[in-house]
């Protein structure tokens, strides 16, 4: 593919890490910081799907019980990944203010600690280090391009560059219809996601307290892509690559397919964050 | 998936091998052996898909003309693949008589030396370098399970493993729509692949005379494995291990499925064989 954009792509697949998504990084990271004490109350989050999965996976390694608050419209797959792993799940209207109302109620029965899908930094830390793998394995990279939802990804991945690699550039990438951390990033001040509409459901949420003054630090740009390049993107990975990628993956390719002059020549990195999708509805089966 | 079945399962991702299948490697050695004046006089083959753009871009690569024969109900990404290797196509009915008919007459057009798909020494010899890398890779495997259509892949797999690790066992799978490999080892003589019926597009074909007397002699079973579990199989290895993989591939892990007993606690190696699918048309959103 690189032929036809003049660039060079190199591709961190963490569809293949364990319960299909990055996720795993910042939820095992987050789980070893806990006390014996905490542990043994268990874990709690909300999170309409991958990191949902990946926390209960973990804590499920470790013995952890996890309550996971999901709202109604998850895809069914991540609600089963969570049930394969032993999460109990409690379900919400699919608005923030449900999930944090509802989270703060299991909260209060079990004593669970929250586990925050991208606004903590434990969970931030630890999806850093796909990166930092990334960085070690393609030395040479020019920049590196991460999906954008609430951020735990993009702020992790540029702490690991700018900490070990100054001169590679992080950019991200969003959808067009769920762009607030493109206004955010550009208004200089938090702008919520209201009434998100992407087919990519890992980046609905908003960018976080913590995670919004990293990015404005140290990375260098968003781009905002189209749903059909969305689906264009994900179609390509899966005919050229023969790897399954979920949207919220393909956002990244589909940054590149939009700006193929952003880039000439350089040595781009793209971390495909997840793989997880329901394969009776593909987007271009609808 | 291993704890379902009690066995451990290896794969041979063959599907990430270039233009998408094992076919490019019986393709490449096949091209590597003619002399100059063949190689100026071009190559032809008749191929319902795989061995057809493998040999396309083979040829391509080293410059040589490459004319293919497809079968008109040939899956139009494999036809693209083919047109994107600058392979010049013949289309003809989907038989065995009039693929061989119309390679005779574009033979005579053009000279070209046929390199045909899987009875053809060059091609098995090829075919074989698959399970010799995969011997390579995991060297305390059991056994190992191919695809088994023309018998190319089969008994290539089937040479190798007797001459450096006798004690592995090869085993194939085939649809039971397309079940004359079985036919014939059971048999003892030839019996011809007649009205297939089969979402495994690249198994439709007979054992050729080469093949045959190979898999008689070095292979210890043939699964026959049915047109459900062949899409439960296909399923699974997409959602599970996201890669994309073709039917034709899944049928060494629907042979897993319906035997779960045959290979206790064994550590079986299973050639995913391709992964060319037509995404718009994947076989449970039928």
């Amino acid at each position: 593919m690189d032929k036809e954009w003049g660039l060079s792509l190199y591709f961190k697949a963490e569809n293949f890490q364990k319960a299909g998504a990055f996720k795993s990084r910042g939820a095992t990271n987050a789980l070893l910081l806990l006390s014996d004490e905490q542990k043994a109350a268990g874990v709690i989050t909300h999170s309409s799907g991958n990191h949902a999965g990946a926390l209960a996976r973990a804590a499920q390694k470790m013995g952890i019980p996890a309550y996971i608050i999901m709202p109604e419209t998850a895809p069914k797959v991540k609600v089963n990944a969570v049930k394969t792993y032993g999460g109990k799940i409690t379900f919400c209207k699919p608005t923030l203010e449900a999930r944090e109302s509802t989270l703060k109620q299991v909260q209060q029965q079990t004593g669970a600690v929250e586990i925050h899908p991208y606004n903590y930094l434990p969970t931030i830390e630890g999806q850093a280090t796909a990166a930092l793998e990334f960085l070690e394995q393609i030395p040479t990279l020019d920049c590196i391009i991460t999906p954008v939802g609430g951020g735990g990804l993009l702020s992790g991945s540029a702490l690991t560059t700018h900490a070990f690699k100054p001169h590679v550039q992080v950019l991200a990438a969003e959808p067009a219809g769920a762009d607030d951390a493109f206004r955010s990033f550009y208004s200089g001040s938090m702008v919520p996601c209201q009434s998100p509409d992407t087919i990519a459901d890992g980046l609905l949420t908003s960018l976080g307290s913590l995670t919004f003054p990293i990015i404005q630090h140290y990375v260098s740009d968003i781009f905002r892509v189209q749903e059909t390049t969305i689906i264009s993107a994900m179609q390509l990975i899966m005919e050229r690559m023969k790897i399954v990628v979920e949207p919220s993956a393909a956002v990244t390719l589909a940054a590149v397919m939009e700006n193929p002059d952003f880039l000439p020549g350089k040595k781009t990195g793209l971390i495909l964050s997840g793989g997880n999708i329901d394969l009776q509805k593909l987007p271009w089966n609808k």
